[in-house]
């Protein structure tokens, strides 16, 4: 059957159409530096938003329409989500897509059962995917929504948790490793705490970190091959989390020798929510050789909570892209739609619009951060900014060289210093010349 | 004297223009509408930002470079930026200025002797607007610098300070007259408090409103014919502010009855301070008849005070001149770049590249929403969304006939409501193909 | 039966105290200037957070353990609910109680039905009030959960929605009169909007308004003589809300002549999401006479939404029960638990220790407070602070005496203004003298 | 000279006195675990903000009135405030100072006169500390206010600048020693970006590490045996700081080999400006081992940016003391007041109010968590909650024999897992009885 019948084919239009079911930026074939656009952008679709979120909110109840409401059985409805999440995929030619273990299967009654469901479903994908051109990007355990993770999953106070979430990431790390995922992500969703009166820090972050060990172990066992990431967030649903903002991450991976396995998952709503701009986040993770993949989506930056919107902001698009193409673009991550429709946008129609809104808008802004670079636009002034330190005094810094006694004796003996300006408007109107002229 | 010998004059060069100073937006002769754009916009400069202030912040001591440096008695200052100021208008073919009275001429040993240097001070600018085609959009008071104002102005818990203030604002309403000021406008830069353990707050309000009429009488008295303007702030420098935002400033017209002489001048840095969107601000005004003016310029959303950033936010500049389109162009109004270069932007050149990047911005932006407006993309979907308002029992709804007891009657027997998509991200799609590909 | 079996009844035992089940600070009979200390207080327990809440969040499933968890149908539910309520109110010897229709009783099929639960409940109800010493405080309509309010209630864009929104507050008028409710609260859960761009903000705030003078009529017709309340919230779970604060509560209230019918039900943690603190919210509703009662309860600082914790900060507690003492204390109004216990404290049991920790904090709070205004403590600074103006020129000023020539005239001749310390740190230490001093 | 001459000597008379110059609550010599109280405190009093502070904000001019004002010779100011801080610190009976550079001594034309202002300063102390009972607790360099640093100190684009703080910083380290600062500070003002646009992040982290080799390596030449700290901040003055938060300092300590060097000095403003509580900062910070010193103060949690305020939130004193108690008290660190006076306590005798309100704070604090720990309140409670880990599959967790094959095997067999209450409104309650009844 056809879940989305009033929904064609999706087709690059340009940006002048009229047709709301049409690219109107991203054209996926459009060659751009030898390779089509969307092998640049490697879009995915996040399957809990799409096929499994429905519209509650902390005052409000469920809204979205769906095409399987009139299932009743856990089972059927998960079959059916598959088979619309595969129609989706081929009507937006949308090259992968993220999952939760509980996102593609209702858990059962026990653990056994849970995995027995998950089972049925991941042939069934499987299956589709045989045909399909959409390709796994990750997976993941929810190990967050189960009322047992109320304290945490690996920094649960309860030994008992901490195994059943082991239990979760091994059956998770075997299920993406069958369905070709190419990075597996820990999301740390009730890693962290509500109140220090009653928490024990140090021994939960030493579990954490025992965690992840077992799971690098495992993978290594089973020879799962993806990427392993960890996307940080600062706060909710818990108080704090540990895995804040991607410095801290990086703390926490060097402090733990965990840091040669682990990269990022940077996502945008994560990183203001953390008082950082997304680019900055990202381009932390690059220099540091940490920048994975990326969750694609924006906050509201007057609201203090994740509203997970579709990215249309395109001047954010372009210097996130511009980081991307600056690491010379995507190894096995890539952009993923972790985006849902607002509550009021509750017909179906509205999970094809919303992506179109998001891929439009990266898809222009990786065009506009492309021909940033390729003029040198930025770096040819950071370069003139920063070229002290290529001659003279700057080089025996940077060499080793230097130390405080011959810097003390150039100072004294340097008796006019002279700035120039950081020129941060002129670098803005260039930015807006490049978005808006093209 | 020429004072910015490398900036020659500003002129339309287009887009793809690579020279620094020319505008890539905003062609001010470009007729829109029966009109030229420059009268649809009415640029105006801030001449505290851009004549006086110098770099310093909370850590740091000033770095601004000025042609007038060299200079040492306050007055020759005073001169020399007013020579300054006439020749930026020019080269920036700025139709507008404002100004607070001290920031045109040096406070003295007394109040007498400060209106004597504003009075000479205010003769030589009466003299150049004589030829100049840059006029005064407002005039304004500083009454939170001096620290006589430590505890407020017209707030102040010390009368002497109250007097002192009138006396001020007299002053201030007399020569704004005399220079052609189409606006007066207060700034309650210390209107507020700091700890309501030591505060009467309801003397203190009762006093701002005592202080309003008397400013109302007197300019009916001299026959001043210019719009005053409250403009909302919520914090900073104090802890609270009175006039926080667009609704708390209504409130307090409302109730001393000073609603039908004063209009707002809406600015979308102290906007997002209130944790407002600056269309939100604008919006409630505009449907309040209250939006007199705007103060161009934009924060940074992830810092807690007034960056007072130049406004480069194509975006944001577009759905401003939306509101402003909408309520018919502005009357006596305009936008006034109440915007400084970054601190590290120091050189005298960047005190164009700046007004150049705002002009361009909020031209951009206009062209945008005038095309907005004239496709009547939003005004048809909100005119379908809300059609149930013009007949049956919506229209008895707007024309008061309904009441509780008809509506249960109806609400009865109308057993099934169909609510339709709010559709958020198509219509930012659509405001995206609107930005980005004209 | 009895539903919460582990808990006694709750004395007061002094704040040396081990008993977990027994008030520190709360002695309900204290005399405190004439009257028992709980007719100062007014507690009231809030039916929704403590009956029907369940530990569901934005990522997570329902965690509360309930001693009514084993029924199934919904109107069994709601009858279990009603007998926990009263012995919980019992043993907490609580005056009063708080309400939404939909807290009480489930949505039928049709409304018809859903009123016919009601009935049935408020039947239940009624006949325990007979007997027992707890009140109703307030009333209130639940318009926001249920799906048919996605786009609002009285600003729905839909009149169908309108038009059920009247007829359930209808019945809700009915019922809280029914059950003696001294006042009946609006909190306008989705009275605000998502995005400007589909949102006719003008007749939203018109209708609003039409909504409100509907409801007072029909409760002019019924003889309902409880005080109106409006609760302002700023965000959450729209992006903006209408009723943001105090002060756009007070502007809309005036801007459609309904400022005699409405005080404002002020709650903390709303007032700290707008950005104010509660006592700054308490304080301008208490000068403009607006002050009817409190949604006790505080936020996370550090969060940007409503967590609705029990309040446990003393501070807060002290400086919010000294508006309420300088205004004469509460008169239909109370102090209200809109508070609710944390997810991860989902035992039956801490229902009793939340409101414990928040009679405790507010009784110790007013304890001061009540010490604080007794002493004159800063009743006497601010009365020296502000004397200039009770003679002299100040006098003049708040007489109407003065205007701007006579003030001018002053301040020329007045060349030395000496303003005083605000003494903010001692005020402070003063503070802490009395909170923990006692 | 006396320089306060309204202000007596400085002792404690208990929390009833009505003695403004009388401690509350802090009794120095009261014996707590075998020491006087002022020995577990340490209490430094800051340089700068008491000495050097003037009042101005970004929208006024000075209102600081000072003893020391009649001078203008920045040589005899300089010395005056050196004769006012002694008596100050024997008034207040305090043990420690800190200082900046630039705080003790001006900036000459040149830095040889730079160096040599500060010499003759620097004697002039030393002289001062062979009979004062009052130490330096840390030194550090001002690399933040003078215009040079406009674009950062170790991380400028400009290396003559890098090149100019390193002879500052020699110097600075020298004079600590010689005055016997038992640590220095790096707090890096400016060592962050405005924009990405413009910026190296990573050679400006580069070169931040390089430099504080080069500390390293100088202090060890002089023989410097004082602990090195860093102090984190978020942002302000610069948009973004490299040492935003504790864990990213950990991650930058960790990546350049310097975390043996480092210790951290936690600011309370700092950490809230950071979205993180007081607190945690201490936790992150003490169970990393990184705990060094603290600069005592508070921040308004309603405003963006740093107020620096008298710490008087006594929960908030308290819950820092417990995290130094947990650790075994400061070391080399202590309680450094980085507060000032509010603009408007702009008398000399608020600089004593403002100590006397931290102090008592602090120390009430401190006695309140003493009795915490030693009472083992949250210790009984968190040994009970996490005793899951001390036996069964819990230890082998710890111990390192489980992994995910035998956690699985233990999950797949336990079929039911039960979790407790985490209690935090219990735990809040009892909190307030240790804080308000003793």
């Amino acid at each position: 059957m056809e879940y989305f019948k009033n929904v064609p084919q999706i087709k690059y239009e340009g940006p002048k159409s009229n047709n709301p079911y049409a690219f109107k930026f991203y054209n996926p074939d459009e060659i751009i530096d030898g390779k089509p656009l969307k092998e640049h952008l490697r879009f995915s679709v996040a399957y809990w938003h799409t096929f499994t979120a429905n519209g509650t909110d902390p005052f409000g109840a469920p809204t979205m329409q769906r095409p399987w409401d009139h299932f009743t059985d856990p089972m059927d409805i998960a079959k059916a989500r598959v088979e619309a999440a595969f129609e989706l995929f081929e009507k937006l030619d949308v090259p992968f897509f993220c999952f939760h273990d509980r996102d593609i299967a209702p858990e059962g009654e026990t653990l056994r059962e849970t995995n027995k469901n998950l089972d049925t479903i991941v042939a069934m994908i499987k299956d589709y995917l045989k045909t399909s051109k959409t390709k796994v990007l990750w997976g993941t355990a929810n190990l967050f929504s189960n009322p047992r993770f109320v304290h945490g999953a690996a920094t649960s106070c309860n030994a008992d948790v901490f195994a059943y979430a082991a239990a979760q990431v091994k059956k998770a790390l075997e299920i993406t490793k069958e369905l070709g995922g190419q990075n597996y992500v820990f999301w740390g969703g009730r890693e962290g705490y509500e109140t220090l009166l009653n928490t024990d820090m140090e021994l939960e972050l030493d579990n954490l970190a025992r965690f992840l060990h077992m799971a690098v172990e495992y993978a290594q066992e089973i020879g799962f091959e993806g990427q392993f990431l960890i996307e940080p967030k600062p706060k909710e649903p818990t108080k704090h989390q540990y895995d804040f903002d991607a410095a801290s991450v990086h703390a926490f991976l060097k402090k733990y020798d965990l840091d040669k396995y682990f990269k990022l998952n940077i996502e945008a709503n994560h990183a203001t929510l953390a008082g950082h701009d997304f680019q900055h986040e990202l381009r932390y993770a690059r220099i540091n050789n940490m920048l994975g993949s990326i969750d694609a989506n924006m906050g509201d930056m007057l609201l203090g909570w994740d509203t997970d919107q579709y990215p249309t902001d395109i001047r954010m698009t372009t210097l996130a892209m511009y980081e991307v193409i600056k690491m010379g673009g995507f190894n096995k991550g890539g952009l993923n739609f972790d985006a849902k429709v607002r509550r009021a946008s509750f017909e179906p129609e509205d999970l094809f619009l919303g992506h179109i809104a998001g891929m439009d808008a990266f898809a222009k802004g990786f065009k506009v951060a492309y021909k940033l670079v390729k003029d040198g636009v930025f770096d040819r002034f950071i370069e003139e900014r920063y070229k002290s330190y290529r001659e003279g005094i700057g080089a025996e810094i940077v060499s080793g060289k230097a130390n405080f006694k011959t810097l003390e004796e150039y100072a004294l003996n340097n008796p006019k210093i002279e700035n120039k300006s950081g020129k941060q408007e002129l670098l803005e109107s260039i930015l807006n010349q490049y978005l808006f002229s093209e």
